[in-house]
């Protein structure tokens, strides 16, 4: 079950209100989804998650299916049960991913931090390991033939494979599988990966089942004609949605220029999901270009870091100005964290590695950026976006 | 402010149910006080600590001297508005954590790992080369002089400025300050340290402010002599309650031929407080003797290594068979972690290493600790605890 329709234009941007609604409840967009890679938000648990505001998570097919296995999640009834989440899920197909051990490594560029949940020294050593060696994937027509980074066994990801795993887990949205090329794949190879992308998001529609929304994935790089056609021929396939994946550019105008080709193809009467971004920076550019959804690990790997999202900018709560501060991290901010600690007892929480400081500063972060969408949505809905955003 | 009244004794052994009231609340006893070294129950908020039904907690003079520093505290209002905790705290005299730096090491014995929050790689290669040093405290009759485990600087701790620094941290039961002697400690010496100890008794009731209690410190290890000696002693002094330190012997059997030497000494109508100790196994056999209060890191220590304590004994969370154990920690528990989250997902959490795994499991032993303990009072109040202990 998945209906979306919208709710207010803005006149200004492309910026819209929209209302999904899946059979774990409903969301408003604008909406930021934080990322519960391993089928949890870090620090966080799913009651603190909605007491950020939290109303849709994105978990990771790849992650899920080496640990702890679909079969296993099914048994337990289920992503939504087993992590004790009652709002609707997200899971990507896994494309990412195994894209991080092929050209992530052979480029040495992309987000394959993504690979660890946290940039450990164990991860540092791998990745130091893995440049020197052969990229752990290996792409073809049929999908994906990868090395696990947990135990080195060699695994396939094919777009069925991709579908049958994301049904096991039970998100309420799933991704179509993609290959997703490097910032530094030449037009040719990009070209004929988007091929494969497309022949693929065919495979994934014929395995779609009733009970999951099904979003196609538009691919192309950073090139104009690759991303229109992407955007055509998605368009034309009877997705429930879209996401924008893959590389968007190297700077964050790039980024901008690729949703300007993207995103006016497609159906407006159809969500559309940014995959990856959502830095505090982002937000707005991507509102106004019609962006509904975007998924981000910045605001909880950044609390982990220590640093607290404010409307000024980040604090780096390890500081020595904080050790004496008695305000919250951000004055007037309603989140658990601000609430009820200081700036100090945070600085003496990080500085002796204290768990709880981890917990409180993602919760920080999470209810700023939650809070935040929630005003531009306030703001479209009123007609008054327009001032809201140049603040 | 602090009174103890007695609300009830068991007719078959000696234990009974008080009710202690301090300028932060009152607490029943029996009575579990988890430890917060560092103004911080490592993985869980104060708010978590309540839903486990703690009542009271301790922190560690020593570890708040060295961070953030008492001054600090006071400025942030003392140590209950700084880390958020608005029930009753007690304090430690910084005594035993300095006997770990002094005999601990050079005797290869004692609670070591407290000096250290963690068990970290950190501090076994800090260990390994204290262990061929000389050892980092030296006592004198006016008091310690101990290198900091932080940065090696050279400190001094005696009864005046412990007493200095707990006023300043202003929690509501501080105690005195004493030497302890390791178990490997020979009569002689320990006579002489128990001389030192009860000198320095005197001076900390010259310290003794209105706002706090104080309570007074029994040592004398393993030596009947000295442990009745030091009870009369300690007894004769205007405290406000008693806390049995040091070596209690080599096995569980010497610590309790401690209490019979020691307990039947004291006022029985003021509070006794044991130091260190409250394992699952001892609780009964302490409360038996007419322990009020205890403190022990097991419970938090436990969960953040993925053990969790049933009534059957503690279960490995990490191990095979719970992957696919849909049921909770414990069957009826009605803790936070037990109502929401299944064996399967703490066994994926603690094997993915993800953060939330600790607080869950934490919150669990707290809270089954707690419940075990609220159990033993009903039972003397009702005079049924006889036949409850026997379980």
């Amino acid at each position: 079950m998945f209906k979306f329709e919208i709710l207010k234009k803005d006149k200004n941007s492309k910026a819209r209100v929209g209302l999904a609604t899946t059979s774990h409840g409903s969301f408003e967009t604008p909406c930021f989804v934080p990322v519960a890679t391993q089928a949890s938000l870090k620090a966080i648990s799913s009651e603190d998650a909605k007491l950020c505001g939290v109303d849709i998570i994105i978990s990771n097919t790849y992650h899920l299916h080496l640990r702890p296995g679909e079969d296993l999640v099914a048994k337990m009834g289920g992503l939504h049960k087993f992590m004790n989440w009652d709002r609707p899920i997200m899971t990507d197909s896994g494309g990412f991913q195994v894209f991080s051990l092929g050209f992530g490594i052979e480029h040495g560029v992309g987000k394959i931090a993504n690979i660890f949940p946290d940039e450990t020294s164990a991860y540092l050593e791998k990745r130091k390991e893995w440049s020197s060696q052969a990229k752990l994937a290996k792409v073809t027509d049929d999908g994906v033939m990868f090395k696990s980074h947990i135990d080195g066994k060699m695994l396939e990801l094919t777009p069925k494979i991709s579908m049958q795993v994301q049904k096991k887990l039970g998100a309420d949205i799933v991704l179509a599988f993609d290959e997703c090329t490097s910032p530094l794949s030449d037009l040719k190879y990009t070209a004929m990966a988007l091929k494969r992308t497309h022949n693929w998001a065919k495979i994934c529609l014929s395995e779609k089942n009733n009970k999951q929304a099904l979003y196609g994935i538009i691919q192309g790089g950073a090139f104009e004609d690759l991303r229109k056609e992407s955007s055509e021929f998605i368009n034309s396939l009877d997705f429930d949605g879209f996401a924008v994946g893959g590389s968007l550019g190297r700077s964050k105008a790039d980024m901008l220029k690729v949703l300007d080709w993207t995103l006016p193809i497609l159906n407006e009467n159809k969500p559309r999901h940014l995959l990856g971004i959502g830095e505090f920076s982002d937000i707005f550019n991507i509102v106004n270009k019609g962006i509904d959804t975007f998924d981000c690990v910045m605001p909880t790997r950044l609390g982990r870091m220590g640093r607290g999202m404010t409307f000024k900018g980040h604090i780096d709560i390890l500081k020595n100005i904080y050790s004496k501060d008695k305000r919250p991290i951000e004055e007037g901010c309603c989140c658990y964290a601000c609430q009820n600690y200081s700036r100090a007892y945070l600085n003496h929480l990080f500085r002796t590695k204290e768990l709880l400081g981890y917990r409180l500063l993602t919760m920080h972060n999470l209810y700023f950026i939650n809070n935040l969408v929630a005003k531009i949505r306030e703001a479209i809905k009123k007609g008054k976006y327009g001032r809201f955003w140049r603040f």
